[in-house]
């Protein structure tokens, strides 16, 4: 009966703890109204979704931006934030941002004015400079701790080193590359190939989502997304049916077509070193953050070759992964590379 | 004047030694009526496509059994036979054989009687049990020095060791595996998927190539076919857009898209231990030929970990590369293998 009382007037603080970072990872939207791209076409009504982790120290020097990978959305990125994790948000104020076209931000399946295929083509920097717009008007930081992003994020966080280099003071590519080789081209082109030559797809304007090219791409990129050996330790041969079937459906449930596609041609388009006539040396030249490079080096998803390169040229430090993960390097060195960011970050 | 009659005295000599081999290598067919498959179907009229290379011996102890490759005919084969190359002629009588669905052996392009989709599904076994027919019944061999093969040739020559273990005193499957992994099933549906999803495929039953779907299998076939570094090493990005048409093209043009799935589908069936109780230590204990097995260790096409597994159940030699070539391991070693190889059959 004493006991009672007590134990009721702590609910409501309990519950304010619980809720607090609950809403502070609350999804936003930020509104950019016209949004002028590299190719200069306008996304309409342009808008950017995104979640925030921890605080916002006095200084504002503890912000580091986290834009999302290829298909992924911020939800997907709630998993690695946290004291412990890939990034930690009792120290940092962290922006997870969904990247141009993840259907959360403005996409092709989303947008009113401009649907499916009439969505306008979009680039890597296209979608670092909504990120930059989020991050200055909205969010009001004129200057991040760090940029971070994991595969397409990885993109994106080398994009956002060469063009916008006074911006942080650190940045992480994991798996990310600053431009795409044949190999990287070839991968795409197979999955774009796969899609346009379903009987359903039309242009985009499908009335039933083309699922035999979607289930080719689901093969596709499980055939790239680990080592031909992990796929070998994991799955039994009698087991591979059922393997199949639960890839491809979470393929196909996951990621509208259109969506998929605008997000392919922009990782297809991705070179860094475009504004510097070419030459990546040049490029390298312009980065000022400091840079740790995380590399799979049996990546085939996306070849890390370019990435060791350039971490050559920054003469940065490279953490090197070479489980047969393949691109999911945090599957196979997870605790290895949240503690070297965490390093990193501190220092 | 005196030196042109003893000149055109040796003419008629020299065109004969030219003719010779040229004759020998010509594509010669094997009638073997209706064969009966594994699954109780019969390929009505099959016949075997073969060419042969150098003389059998008075004692004809020196024959060698080459079946072709997946998509591959024996005319693909002539440039790795002759001296100093995979296999000597001159040493030994070197029998190519059109693996069925080929295309020049019984296939579904080819079957009056069973044309398309109606021509029945065989498996790897049944290839090797028509390469018997035609060795026994039309060549008059009882035992062979060697079965060798390249690719879907290696799994032919691992299925001979088990069905046929006294059949040949040696064995070397170069490429090839014992039975497929879950890696090896994805490549193949991911292909199979491919062709099925394209509009003009019509259950085979096409009247213009199903071409978007063959281009998407050129593409993961190229994926598949050399180590993503290959691509990059190779291939400028710039010159992506030239690789990519002409490795289409390629593609497309070669191979019929009905033959294309047939073989597919063998190879997917494939397991030396599926009459062994799905035991492959038992497969290999069935085994008596001498072995040398070549293992491409980064092989992206054929997984080599049950080649690897099979080499260690018989304690055979392995002959492993791991150039970045992949599955091509005669364009990153083809002197070392060639040269293992003539020491093998001499020994």
């Amino acid at each position: 009966m004493k006991k009672a009382p007590l134990r009721f007037t702590f609910l409501p603080v309990l519950a304010l703890m619980l809720v607090i970072p609950a809403l502070a990872q609350q999804l936003k939207f930020a509104e950019l109204g016209g949004f002028r791209l590299q190719s200069g076409e306008t996304i309409r009504d342009c808008r950017l979704g995104y979640r925030t982790f921890g605080a916002l120290n006095a200084e504002k020097s503890n912000a580091v931006l986290f834009p999302t990978w290829f298909t992924g959305t911020t939800k997907d990125l709630v998993a690695l934030i946290g004291p412990g994790k890939l990034v930690n948000s009792s120290k940092y104020f962290v922006v997870a941002i969904d990247a141009l076209g993840d259907g959360v931000s403005s996409s092709p399946s989303n947008s009113k004015l401009q649907p499916r295929m009439k969505f306008p083509r979009f680039t890597i920097r296209d979608m670092v400079n909504a990120e930059r717009e989020l991050a200055t008007r909205i969010l009001h930081l004129s200057h991040v701790r760090a940029v971070m992003g994991i595969s397409m994020g990885g993109m994106q966080t080398f994009e956002w080193m060469v063009a916008y280099p006074d911006f942080m003071a650190k940045a992480i590519p994991i798996v990310g590359t600053p431009k795409l080789t044949a190999y990287d081209l070839l991968l795409w082109e197979a999955e774009t190939h796969a899609i346009k030559a379903d009987r359903d797809w039309k242009d985009g304007d499908y009335t039933a989502p083309p699922e035999a090219g979607m289930r080719t791409v689901a093969d596709i990129h499980a055939l790239a997304l680990q080592t031909p050996s992990y796929r070998v330790r994991q799955t039994d041969p009698k087991d591979f049916p059922k393997f199949l079937d639960s890839t491809e459906r979470e393929t196909m449930r996951g990621f509208d077509t259109n969506n998929w596609v605008r997000q392919l041609e922009a990782m297809m388009m991705h070179d860094v070193s475009r504004e510097f006539g070419g030459d990546v040396k040049r490029a390298a030249q312009a980065v000022k953050a400091k840079t740790v490079i995380v590399i799979g080096l049996r990546d085939h998803m996306v070849n890390p070759q370019p990435a060791l390169e350039f971490a050559r040229l920054l003469q940065a430090p490279k953490l090197e992964s070479d489980g047969d993960c393949g691109h999911l390097v945090l599957e196979c060195d997870g605790p290895k590379i949240n503690d070297a960011v965490a390093r990193f970050l501190a220092e």
